[in-house]
Order: C-alpha cells, then structure tokens, then sequence
C-alpha cells in the first residue's frame, strides 16, 4: 500500500482525506502536516510518503512542493487562492516530480467543463450563463469553479453567485437560444466527494512522468477510446 | 359587453389585447390609442369606452388618466417606469374613478408574492434570494418583479439577473437554510398571459369605488374565504 | 431539562437524535429503546423519561405508546408503514396523552403543504404534479411524503418518482397551465432536519392537552398571527 | 432558391414551415400536400420540389417517399409512430434518394444525445433518469425523444412522464451518484425549433448521397473538427 502525506490535515478536506486513507485498501496513512508542525516533522513525513495530497494555505502548499521535489514524491494539490507568480514556482518544480493541481476534484465537475466545451462549440449563437450557489459562509464570488466553467466555452459569459444556508455547492450552466435552452448542471450531495477525487487523481499520479498536470487529464486519459 | 379602450395598442401587449377582445364574450374593443392618436381622438375613444387597458409609456398614461378621470372611466394600467412624481398624480386622480396599476398581471406571479411573505414568517431564520431569467433585449436589471417579489420578505434578498436567449420569464425564489431548502419558482410559457391578466383585473375594476388598486387587491378578494 | 426517550436508538434518526440530545441544553438524553431492549429496561425507560421521540417500526411504536399513555407520558412519532387497524389503537390511546404522529418532520414540507393548498384554490383549472426524487436504497414508491403533498390539493395529482444515487430528498410540485407554471420545491441538504423537527414537535407537544396531533398542529401555532 | 414540398402542411409544423420558408433566402415554397390533396397533386408537386419536408401521417409518408424515390427527389420527415415494416419499406426506397427521419428536430436535444453518450461513459456507476415534461393534450408517454435519449446511454434508464398545462416540451436527465448529481436538460421555448431545425437538415440532405440518414448525422459533420 501506497502511503499518503496529507498537508492541511487540520481542514475539513484533511479530515475527511484521513478518514477515507483508514478504509482504503490501496492507500495507507503516511502522516499529516498542519501549522503546528515543526520544519523536521515535515520534512520527514514528506520523506517517509509516496504520494502528497495538500489540502492548505499557499504558503504550506510552496513549502510542500519544495520538499516533495527534493525527495522525489508527487504530489496532488487543491490549495486555492496561490498567486500567479508563486504558481509559476511551482511549475518550475513540476520539472523534477508530477504535480497535479485543480480547484475542485469532483469528477461531474470536470466531466460537465468538457461538456460546456462542446456546446460552445455547436451553440455558438446561444447566450451562455452559470450560476453558482454555495453555503453562506463562502466568501469568494464567483467561486474558483464557476470562474473554471465560464473559461470553457467560447461566448461571453455572465456569471451570478448567491450565497445561502448551507448549500455544499451547485453550478447551473445555461445556454440558452431564440427557441430553445439546453443546461447542464452540477450539484455536490455529499463534501467526500471532493476527497475521493483527489484520492483517485493521486492514484493515477504516482504513475506519471514529472510535470504539471490538471484533472482533466487524468479524466482524459480515464474516457480514453470510449469516446469514439 | 362592455367597450374596453386600448392605450398603447401598437405594443407588444397592446397588440395581443386587440386580438382577445376580438375572441371576448365579456368584452368588445372600444378603439385603440398610439402616439399616432390625435387629441381629439384620444379624448373621443376615452369618452366612448367602458374602461382603459394602458401599456404604453408614461406620458401617454398621464394623459389618459387624465381624460378617463375627467369621464369617469376607470383604468387598468402595466406601464412601467413611471417617475414617482407622476405616480403621486396618478393617484390623486384615483380620487374619482377606480385605477388599478400593476408590474406584472400574471396572477401566477401574484400568487407567489403572497406566499413568500408566509414562507418569510415561518424561515425566518432562511436566506432569501431570487434569480430573474428574461430574454436578452430585456434592459432592466433585476426585473420589476425581481423587485416586487424581494420586497414581500423581511429578509435581506439577494437578487441576480440573467439576459440570455428569448426566455419569456423566469422567476426563482429560494428559503436556503442549514439542512434544507424551499423554492418557489414562475415560468411564462407564454407572453399572452399578461393580456388576459389585465383583462381579468378589468372586469373586476369595473365594479370597484373609486380608489387606487394593485392586483393582490383582486386577487385577494377572488381567494377570500376559500384560504380559511 | 426535560428527559427524551429515543425508540429506535439504533435507527438512523434514533442515532441523530441521541448526537443533538447530548448537545440540547432544552432536553437530555433520557435513555435508548432498540429491538435488544428488555421489556423491564422498555417499561423503566417510559416510566422515567418526560416525553418519547420514536422512529421505529410499528410493533415498537403500538408498545411504545401502551407504555407511555399508562405513565402519561407524551409521544412524538415518525415511524411509518403503520397499518390503520393499529393507527386506530394509537388514535384511542391519544385520549390520555398528547401523541404526534407525522411522516416528514421538516418544517419545510409541512410548509409546502399549507403553501399547496392555497395554491390549489386559486389556481383550480392548473395541473398539478408531484415528483419526488429518493435515494436508491429507498424501497417505497411514492415517498409517504408525496402522497402527503398530492393530498393537500383538490386537483387530481400526478405523481412520479426517482430513485436514484445518494439524493437525500427531493419533493417538486408543479402548478401547470396555459401560459405559466407556477412551482413549488423542497430539497433535504442534510438529513439531521427531521431530528431536529422532532425535537421542535416534542418541545410543544409537551405543553399539550392529550389528543392526536400532526406537525401542521404544531406549525400553524408557530406561525398563528403572522400570516395576517 | 431551392423548392420546397411540405407534406403536412395543415399541422402544427407543417404550418410554421409554410411562414419560414415565406421568410427564407434559401428556399421557396413548392407546394403543400394536406390529406384533401388529389393523387395527381401530389405527384405533380413531388415532381416539382427539389425537396420534400414531412410532418404528416404513416401513411402519407409512405406514399411521399414512394413518389420522391420514383422522382429523384430527398425527403426529411418527422412523422411519428411509423410502424417498423413501413420504416423498413422507406428504408429499401433509401438507395435511391437521401432520406432522413427524426423524431425531434431540435439542435439542443439532438447535441444533448451526444452528451449524454459521453457522460454515460464516464459515469458509468451513476443511476440514471430521464424526465419528460408536456402539454396534456400529448397523449404518448414516454415521449418518444424521452425514449431516444434514454437509448444513448449504457445505464438502465428510469422514465418518468408529465402531461400538464401547455407546457412546449421539457427533458430533463440526471446522472446521479453517491456523492454528486450531473443533470442535462433541455426546454424548448418556441415550438419554431422543429420547423427551424427540419429546414436546416433540408439544406443538408439535398447534398448526401442516397442512404438513410438521421439528424446525428447532419450535427456531427456540423460539430466536425470542433470538437478535437
């Protein structure tokens, strides 16, 4: 069994990460970092694990990549809100080891991208609009997702967000013509979901050539010929 | 069969009145008024009808009202845009015949205003939004509707527009709370809604004392007792 | 603090329940009845507790009630499939404790309901239709609920349903007519709602004189005055 | 400009053929075919068409295929409820003239039968459902569209149907998981779409080779590269 480093073990990805590597049967927990630990604790986890999956703060996320470049581990990554010059950074180190880095690790979420890019390609004199709606705690609007959804199709997008109760987090996808609306759309039901695709990511990682790579090439690789 | 007059008559709605007051067996078409109507022919359609259906602009609506209060006309009126100073003229002039004016005379959209002020009771503790879906040669943003419905709750409302396609209206209003949602949503299937709504009103107008009137007025007295 | 009786402890909602009890600083956990129980612990359980939440199975529920109505002790009831000829003992036993029987304790279906029959009244000649979307392991079909919902409306209901993945709950009513369609719809987010509805309903019942009551009993006294 | 034949041409599509082609740079109006048409008329406006559009009865469009075949002339027909001898018969009479049959000539579903091909692929432990939504005066349910998409997927498929109001046509499929939900759907706004999307096959067709063809083929080679 693989063993897994989880940085960001504290947050609420972290937690559920753990509890799922304690029931896999391909993965075992390899230890988790959070604010708390000391530099050598770090270091050692990273050196002791085959596979990192970061769940954190940009700055943890840097310091992370720094050391699983050093020691030869890849790592899978859903750390948001990274600037741009530090993404470079990480880049850079994508030159020694696979990393793998996306803003939501559900499946339908990258399946419905691929979707969107289809449509703007047929659709092309629809109007095209998302919504996303997530629990009022969320701060950021749009979501990083929704930003995502709107990058796929070729039209100009109008983008609305509400924030409200505690919705784990829908995107709605119009797009929409003189006579006629076709919409895709996504609803989390359960927040693992998002544990689980990262967990599925870093299997299909620690097999790769070092360099930078999205979800939607493991999901690729994943459809492959059944798509023709 | 009582004479309606038609202010407005070459406007969309306008234009869909003329062709049910043709099918009626209530009412018949008393003349039609456009800013192509002369003075004189103005005042002699007002003077001739039983009752005024206006959608047209606001100085034309002034200048009806005018006229209708002058012969004792009452009048139905969904122009929108009226500048409050003119309302307040308006409705001085509701001191001698019946006026009824409303944003939007589909009675679905009525109804929800009416329960969204008892579901803002009970989820008081909910967050409120409402999403307003119009076609793209829709100018304003939110709706007069999207307006209307969020002034019903004692919650803060969270209002969102989209201008996509030739979507007739949409209107989505969700109580979001921890562990669950209610929604309660509107969709015109077809524009010809509002001129029977108007029509409706009309009848109900006709026997009303003078008074300015908004459509929950009718349509709360076509409920009556039916909701106890 | 009033003590709770839980029947069903090892039940999915018993389980809940007995998780909000220890955190309740309106109630405390009075003890759990499951299908291991001892008749002696059952009667010692009833006899020292101020009030009984059961989500059990109807065997349970008969005894649970014998036992709580000869310590005069108040029951909130969720389990369902009772047959009638047993509904018709609680019903009896209701003479000398105050016993609410309900199939879905969030408050937002029991407001749908309300909100359905006013909608029925006002819009008579619409079709109406329900659908109900469930997860996969739910074996009755339609949803109690459903049948709940259609019932509340004078129109003949159309009522379809889905099984599918891990749906927490979904109820959709539709009000369909010529030229718009008025929608009501409920989403379970998270199923903790129906613990927590039972808790509110016990709350009340407690202050109740013996008889039979439902949920809207209990909501529209919450509600009373404001919906005027 | 290019003559065409509507067969059908006192339907619901037939008609809005009739006002579209009025309208059209590309095609002019060759002559309609109604069940009040002679023998000789009908053959002498098959003869006269450089394409036949059908939207009539099995047995009308047995008898135009007949006739286009002996003429030289394509034919695109939406006519429902062929029995499978007679689409046999059009089938022989294909290697003589291009012929394409469909049951829903609306872009948006035809690319939404694609979409879901590609999503039950990747999704391929997720339940899935298709719901139909139509106006009461539909008397089939299924819908036969809601029976072509459930066709596209490898899942077993659960149907659900609504007749109600006036609604023109809504399908709506989910894919649905343990953990997320990805849903597709489609509405038509203007029943034109068919009209519209029949006319955009003619223009098509009237280039193929003899053979049977189906609007897919027509979207893909549209779609093309688009879509690498």
């Amino acid at each position: 069994m693989k063993k897994v480093g989880i940085v960001g073990i504290t947050g609420q990805i972290g937690t559920l990460l753990e509890k799922l590597l304690r029931d896999s049967v391909d993965f075992s927990f390899g230890g988790g970092i959070s604010s708390e630990t000391s530099p050598t604790n770090f270091r050692d986890i990273v050196q002791n694990c085959d596979i990192l999956v970061d769940f954190s703060r940009p700055a943890a996320t840097i310091h992370a990549v720094e050391l699983a470049s050093r020691y030869g581990v890849p790592l899978v990554s859903g750390t948001t809100g990274i600037a741009s010059s530090d993404f470079e950074k990480i880049c850079n180190y994508s030159r020694y080891i696979p990393i793998l880095h996306c803003a939501n690790f559900s499946e339908g979420i990258q399946l419905m991208a691929i979707l969107l890019r289809k449509c703007s390609a047929v659709l092309s004199d629809f109007d095209f609009s998302v919504v996303d709606r997530h629990h009022r705690r969320k701060k950021d609007a749009p979501s990083g997702t929704a930003l995502f959804l709107a990058e796929q199709v070729e039209q100009k997008a109008q983008i609305v967000s509400l924030r409200s109760g505690d919705v784990p987090g829908d995107h709605i996808c119009d797009f929409c013509g003189d006579a006629e609306m076709l919409s895709i759309s996504h609803r989390i039901l359960n927040r693992e979901v998002f544990a689980k695709g990262a967990l599925k990511c870093a299997s299909w990682l620690i097999n790769q050539k070092p360099g930078m790579y999205s979800m939607l090439n493991y999901l690729e690789e994943k459809i492959g010929d059944r798509w023709r």
